[in-house]
């Protein structure tokens, strides 16, 4: 299992937008992607324009073969114009 | 349901020590602590210094319950002491 944290920070006045962009995404991605375990989209209690999506994936090659989706990537040349400034992404395995 | 995601950085040579200290706390936390829906330790694929906590909670009430609890703070005193830096907590909300 790869637990994936991708941390994003959205210009202010393109918070409504990110949140349809992230919704379709989150849809699309639960829907469609093999060895999706779970696929959320967070929002900062406090910094309102931090989004951060919280992914769990079967293996690496789950993971990978969801990068390479359509939806996925016509997804993350949106999200760039409504980024602040670049995000973190970390990927993790659980300690047991 | 709050989410909170807690990065640690933790010096290299206290990554074992930090292990078992945060297994405990998991396991403390699971069992002991109301309103806990999830409460997991993960480590960075890439950088191995790199841990967070993933979790669930019921409600900000769960969560203030928990970080009043012995357990808690004693983990805390002793992840000071293993850090190399501070680290990042954030508390988010489900974007529906």
């Amino acid at each position: 299992m790869i637990k994936v944290v991708a941390k994003n920070y959205i210009k202010s006045d393109k918070v409504d937008e990110f949140i349809t962009l992230a919704g379709q995404l989150v849809k699309d991605t639960n829907s469609k992607d093999k060895g999706c375990i779970a696929y959320d989209v967070f929002q900062d209690l406090t910094d309102s324009h931090i989004f951060t999506f919280i992914e769990e994936w079967e293996n690496k090659e789950a993971l990978d073969q969801h990068m390479s989706a359509d939806h996925f990537k016509e997804a993350m040349i949106h999200f760039k114009d409504l980024m602040e400034k670049p995000g973190d992404v970390n990927l993790y395995k659980k300690v047991d």
